[in-house]
């Protein structure tokens, strides 16, 4: 008997009796994902042998729930699992590890959905903007805006300063930099922010629209919130973050600041979690965990491009970016990676109006003319649009 | 020609000729290999189509630079890549975006080596401790000292300090907490990381060692320097951080901080890179990242325990762990995941003294005497480096 002082009715007296919960994929025959699923509630919990434990609350309440357990096609399972909020501790860091922290080490198990109780859910500040925010900051009611990244490296911050020039008077809605620009010699953050925000502001004086400029904050954890802050006053018009860069707690609590900036969520990094088959899936890592953090659009890479998401996973993020969850406001998914003037109509006949169609290299490769091409790039978005009305 | 503004001059003028090295292990047949190998030099770096690029500078010193490409086997082949620090930034973030930030997303590469160049390693401040600073702290100049873990999730604040008294009475050298140990009602930060740190030093006095409490601080990261600099005032010799919660540069910043506290990292949430075929190796994951990063020592899921590691995978953490790399100290490497008393001998023969022997519930399944288990953990410590003398 090790635990002989501890106290059962204080604990219990401590539980609110809310509870959270994951379902997780597990492949094996039956015998083995239901050993699995056992295991995943003491292993994300108390990591401790549940025979070991004091009887009762503990084993109970604090080791995790197998609360449905089925066949989900011949070779896998999936396993509902419960856990107490309170060992979340109403912090995202440790709701995270317990969803998916020492079995990220373990074989066979994915996430497949995560379940917030109310309480999480209310207590994640959330996506600030959403569709609907950034559809009137950009002044785009109905159709998808386009959205473009300026690249490539190696240009000073007034080449990217006349490139976003370029894209503003072609009509672009979002210009964002490109997720690897940080703070190079070459194009230092804050002189390319300034270039780039007054470029644009310049041509919707003149133009009337409303695009906006999206720098790429993602920064050493020490300079990172400062970077925002500074990026405002400077004119930006939204804010770029690599969550498996800076930490997903950064983005986090970047929305909880509430700046007044949108917030669009970049996926490097963190692909191993969602092309393996063990991880996160597509749906729960691009989708539910980047609302939940509180971006406002999930830039996700598209099928049939340079990446290898299937159609189904694709529609997977699309979902969870704008499914009920909570209270919570849908976001943008941003399909991207290669996508070119043919991906257009398909990407508006898959995922609807409501999304960034995020082309990068594919308005350079149309053809010479750049401010001709986002003209064709928009009049293909609005043509596919009005076709599928 | 969409970039006639560019001036290849001052951009050759801003680059040091400084270049750190990624070796990537690509599968497939050699042509697949080779142009994956091609992609990833775009892909890291200016993600466009080189063709469009302007020629010269950007082609020939941002494009990351196949140095070399061999057989390893049937089915995989080594690509060398280098690429200018200067797309670095000087920025731990933006360095882990350039070695696997986009082609996370990308099938069939996996990171195996890491050679970052003399000016990036000395732009990290690094591990402050690493082995012969903990083992100056906790005074046991030879022998692997004895790690556990406080548990289970459900105690209280004094129960766990219960616990550690024990512990410390029974001889471990390094007492932490078990990494789902945040902040929950039942056992808040403040009051734990006071009556664990109260109770150790209690002891010490009376035993005259030098047991150590290292509480995990992975938190919010609003919290979490606050954290590690309350947790210093408390009484901590240690803190302990699992990075993949809290973030990677969180780590790095916490190290640079100096705060004169060596810093435990755990592998919770980011075994899905070291676990799948696709992305990055055991070697670089827990054992170069961490260091790089400033971990002084790294806790791995050793084989022969709960989690799938091979042994190979393991000997290959404790060398990167250990081996030359600038003039970063060697951290200590710890073997965990359901080690009892019978892997001792086996790992002290595999690894040698420098590591941390990290026990958790094995401490207490092996008798009901909770202080006399330690006792016989540190004898068959003890006994197995003599026997390997």
């Amino acid at each position: 008997m090790f635990f002989e002082d501890f106290d059962p009715i204080r604990l219990e007296n401590q539980l609110s009796g809310n509870r959270f919960r994951v379902i997780y994929r597990l492949s094996g025959d039956e015998a083995a994902a239901r050993n699995r699923a056992a295991d995943i509630c003491a292993e994300q919990t108390v990591e401790f042998p549940v025979h070991l434990l004091p009887s009762g609350v503990i084993r109970e309440k604090i080791v995790g729930c197998i609360e449905q357990f089925e066949r989900q096609n011949e070779t896998s399972w999936l396993a509902t699992i419960s856990y107490a909020d309170e060992i979340a501790a109403g912090e995202f860091t440790q709701f995270l590890n317990i969803i998916f922290g020492n079995i990220s080490i373990k074989q066979e198990i994915q996430v497949v959905a995560i379940q917030p109780s109310r309480e999480i859910l209310e207590g994640l500040s959330g996506p600030r903007f959403g569709i609907a925010g950034i559809r009137q900051l950009v002044y785009i009611p109905k159709r998808p805006p386009l959205f473009t990244a300026l690249k490539p490296m190696g240009l000073s911050a007034q080449n990217l300063a006349h490139l976003a020039e370029q894209f503003a008077e072609g009509g672009i809605d979002i210009i964002k930099d490109d997720h690897g620009l940080s703070d190079q010699c070459f194009a230092p953050f804050e002189e390319r922010v300034s270039r780039c925000a007054d470029a644009v502001r310049k041509v919707n004086t003149r133009t009337g629209r409303k695009t906006i400029y999206v720098p790429n904050i993602t920064s050493p954890i020490d300079l990172f919130f400062d970077r925002a802050v500074r990026a405002k006053e400077l004119g930006a018009g939204g804010l770029m973050v690599t969550p498996g860069l800076v930490g997903w707690d950064a983005l986090r609590r970047l929305a909880q600041m509430q700046l007044g900036l949108p917030i669009i969520a970049h996926p490097a990094f963190i692909g191993s979690y969602a092309i393996n088959p063990q991880g996160i899936s597509c749906r729960v890592l691009f989708g539910t965990l980047m609302r939940l953090a509180g971006a406002d659009a999930t830039i996700f890479p598209n099928y049939g491009g340079r990446f290898p998401l299937s159609q189904e996973d694709c529609r997977e993020i699309v979902t969870a970016s704008r499914e009920k969850l909570g209270t919570m406001p849908a976001i943008f998914p941003c399909p991207a990676g290669g996508m070119e003037l043919k991906n257009i109509r398909g990407m508006v006949q898959n995922y609807g109006n409501d999304m960034l169609v995020l082309i990068g290299s594919g308005l350079f490769s149309h053809s010479e003319n750049l401010i001709e091409n986002c003209r064709t790039f928009l009049e293909e978005i609005e043509q596919s649009c009005s076709s599928t009305d």
